[in-house]
């Protein structure tokens, strides 16, 4: 039976948009072929119906090796999702999956790479749904859920398969190679390079952003000839297996094994992606989480390439700025947006306790903490307002730590609680600053650790060099995924970027408009620097592809 | 005072060079641009001159940290070497050339592509000076000492160079990214992207090919922006020396610290490279050595990117041939150059044992070890040529191997001592060849097992199929760096290539002429897959390189 999607076609409706990406991840510049507003989607209503329509079923997905079902997903909105899911028994479903993979390497890099464009058109149509799951899972307010949800982590995976096809075809498929002898025949052979993938690719999800962390591993493997094991967080299950599901169909009607592409979800507590990790079938593992659990990874996953996102420490360099307001603004809506629960939020604000100078006359201390808080309050005044940025706590344990922040040092910002007119139930916190002397050893225990979630340090420094110091040394220690930086001084720009260019981690400066130091756009920024204990990879580059196949070349005799 | 090489003057010298190597290494066709023929090198004399003159004397080099001298390598050839090296104390070494890594940094990746090129081109000048040294340290013969370690090393090193810029240059220097809002202002950022080492990185050399296996990761960490640290093989220091000493020479006259590249030199059964390699300077390790050392390495130098080429066991699988003494010439050939001791040198013939079939008409597997045996004693049997080919045994642990392989089964083919006319104390070896049946278990763990040096089992398999069987388990549990096969069968070169895409091995099919299973080609063949339990590496691409540095992106509004 001939496949329903054929390379040709494929090849017809993608490979417009794959050499698109392939130029801009070279040009840098701003591109997508996703749209970002919920008003390019038409179906938003058949979307959130199609959602709602999955919550209290089992996820069918006809997996082998599936043994029992599990779920027990919990909306931090407050919604019981009551989804199920299949369970593996990994001694039968990964050798399932790995007879799959030399038809998926033997098809080569282009017809590979247009499958993958085609899962993540599919997912692009269902952006609504997704973008529901997301939101019911994260805990992220709808309008973030669809777009860092949707489109872009649709833009990440897109990324991430540009980046594996260029590699993959860095060498020929064939070559003459010709060698003169002097006066003798040269010597001829003819060489033939195969791409060919490592095995099965685990990619382990997160809490947080289960489509945005998860989309750049699960392609990059993917492209490259792997079959990817899908592992889930517990608690953000529903987009990946979404993700999974339109992976299979597409690849079982493009005439490939649907068994590439597989869901691993745990029974509660049973920590199966500990089990997973060290499987000798698993040869690539991409990781969002804890600095506990990814140093174990890579510490015991050795028959494995491991790229994690861990922990880190973001600080952002306060000076002195020729934008005052917009300086505050910048800032007040960077530690709001999604209650600051992105792994690019600033945490350590490193303020010189002498004062800052700005475009609004001198600024002490005191006074940018205290205006910093009441421009967050502004922001936030309006619950309605203050919803649709912050979303909901995602876990029990961010809330226990935003209750707690408050014995930690001075408060210059109480959060509060936000009642959510939809979600009743819906833990919803606004962010809390506290302040904190640099100069205190007692203070260096919370600043020097990820307190993740609405909490910020408003740290005093003895000066801006001071600061820079401090930065260093908590990138250095602690791994930083962003880094911001205000200054009116060239001097004070160029001693920033030597700091982050020593210690390698990426640098937002003088933001004041819409653009804001957690966020970043695939094709042209990176995330993470893969350079410092934040994480060992960066999305998205070569390194992140070039290790998930090897090159297999067979030299004959010309 | 201005630097004697500015970048301008090296960019006329080498640019159209790295442009050759960036478009050979896409083409992968012949190129190299140093002459394989020592008559190409008019200071032949000079340069064992230049060789003598190093005996016997101290090894200055200026380095900071030098806490005494330390030496005392003896030529395979029997030739009290003399020399004394700067023994480091890592403590004032390593903090120094960590400092010295922001200059280099700055240069940025043509400035250090160039450098590169010109440190290379002083070593190509001197090849016949290195000659000597590789053949006193590494016990090749001068022929392959000239070649292997002299213009095919030069190869390597080029074409890490060349891989290294290439990664370097795929994103921008600085881009605009400018996001349409609407009917609003298009939100703008000014974007630079900053190639960023990691730190130091350490070469960790082999007695055997101390160039050939030390100049890629050599070279791709320096033109990454990483300073690094040479600590060679007791045994083969000279020619690393040599290399270390050009390359600061070549950095002070472009106005760089020489102290980017420095060496250091165990006290005898010191074992400095386990202390260096854990050192929190270390970021990045390339090592060529035992099995037992590179697993330690992975499992403990965490702090770094460790790229290793190890033990594994090379198979050829003989099916069928229709060019019978081609075939045995070839193999004959491979099995006695260096004595085998390459990592490439094939260890097990894998042979139906009901015979094969040949343009001679069919053979039995008596027949084929026979015949190769004569081929081999054919080769060899004039000393004079066979000099030129073995070289001399490494070390006293290839003489004990080859002596002892005698119990391990039928010898099919006995060692024989070769006297050599200018170096009486040379202990040369020709190959041995042992029969060993493949279906007792008692065999296996002889042929299961690495026996590095002049010793191959020719394995008597049930069948090809058998025998790809055993090439399957191999490679997946020994690993291998070369795979050969003699077949007239395309459905056998079919399962052959299968084989070799599954376990990520590189295959050479049927030569009889000019080119052996055990060499390769920079700029064209792959020397290891990385995906073998025999290296985690490639020589070389993406993987190689992609990891040794970071990219720094530094964002302001536009």
């Amino acid at each position: 039976m001939p496949a329903d999607l054929s390379t040709v076609l494929l090849i017809e409706r993608h490979r417009g948009t794959l050499d698109k990406a392939l130029e801009t991840i070279r040009t840098r510049e701003y591109w997508s072929p996703y749209a970002e507003h919920p008003k390019a989607y038409p179906d938003a209503e058949a979307g959130k119906a199609a959602f709602e329509a999955l919550l209290g079923h089992p996820f069918e997905l006809d997996q082998p090796g599936t043994d029992e079902w599990t779920g027990g997903e919990r909306s931090p909105f407050g919604v019981e999702l009551g989804v199920r899911y299949p369970h593996p028994d990994p001694a039968v479903l990964l050798p399932a999956m790995r007879a799959a993979v030399p038809a998926w390497r033997d098809a080569g890099p282009e017809a590979r790479a247009m499958v993958c464009l085609e899962i993540l058109a599919r997912i692009n149509a269902r952006t609504p749904e997704f973008a529901h799951a997301v939101m019911h899972t994260s805990g992220q307010a709808f309008t973030m859920a669809f777009q860092a949800g949707g489109p872009h982590a649709q833009d990440r995976g897109l990324e991430a398969v540009a980046y594996a096809y260029a590699e993959q075809v860095r060498v020929p498929e064939t070559a003459e190679w010709t060698k003169p002898q002097g006066k003798r025949e040269p010597i001829g052979l003819r060489k033939t390079f195969t791409a060919v993938p490592l095995g099965i690719g685990l990619v382990i999800g997160c809490n947080t952003f289960p489509t945005w962390n998860g989309y750049p591993g699960l392609f990059a493997s993917l492209a490259t000839g792997n079959a990817v094991l899908v592992k889930p967080h517990p608690r953000a299950v529903l987009p990946l297996a979404l993700t999974v599901a339109v992976a299979r169909e597409v690849l079982a009607e493009a005439g490939f094994p649907a068994d590439l592409v597989c869901l691993a979800v745990d029974r509660p507590g049973e920590g199966l992606a500990k089990t997973l990790a060290v499987r000798p079938e698993i040869r690539v593992i991409d990781y969002t989480g804890s600095t506990a659990f990814g140093d174990w990874l890579e510490a015991n996953a050795r028959q494995a390439r491991v790229f994690t996102e861990k922990a880190g420490v973001n600080s952002v360099v306060i000076d002195s700025t020729d934008d005052y307001r917009g300086m505050l603004a910048n800032l007040a809506f960077s530690l709001s947006l999604y209650s600051g629960q992105m792994c690019t939020t600033p945490q350590n604000l490193l303020i010189p306790r002498d004062g800052i100078s700005t475009d609004a006359g001198p600024k002490s201390y005191d006074e940018v903490v205290a205006d910093l808080a009441a421009a967050v309050d502004g922001l936030l005044g309006d619950d309605a307002r203050a919803n649709a940025l912050l979303g909901a706590l995602v876990n029990p344990e961010v809330k226990e730590r935003v209750e707690t922040a408050a014995g930690i040092g001075e408060v210059a910002l109480a959060s509060r609680s936000v009642a959510h007119p939809d979600f009743p139930r819906a833990v919803v916190r606004t962010p809390t600053v506290i302040k904190l002397d640099g100069a205190k050893p007692d203070a260096e225990a919370a600043y020097m650790s990820e307190c993740f979630g609405p909490v910020s340090f408003a740290v005093a420094v003895d000066s801006t060099a001071d600061g820079l110091e401090l930065l260093r040394r908590t990138i250095r220690e602690k791994g930083a995924m962003t880094v911001g930086g205000y200054t009116t001084s060239p001097e004070v720009e160029r001693w920033l970027e030597e700091v982050c260019w020593d210690e390698r981690a990426q640098l937002s400066l003088n933001l004041t408009g819409g653009v804001y130091v957690n966020q970043t756009a695939a094709f042209s920024d990176f995330h993470g620097s893969g350079g410092n204990p934040a994480a060992n990879a960066a999305l998205c580059d070569g390194a992140f592809v070039a290790n998930r196949f090897r090159t297999v070349e067979v030299r004959r005799p010309a």
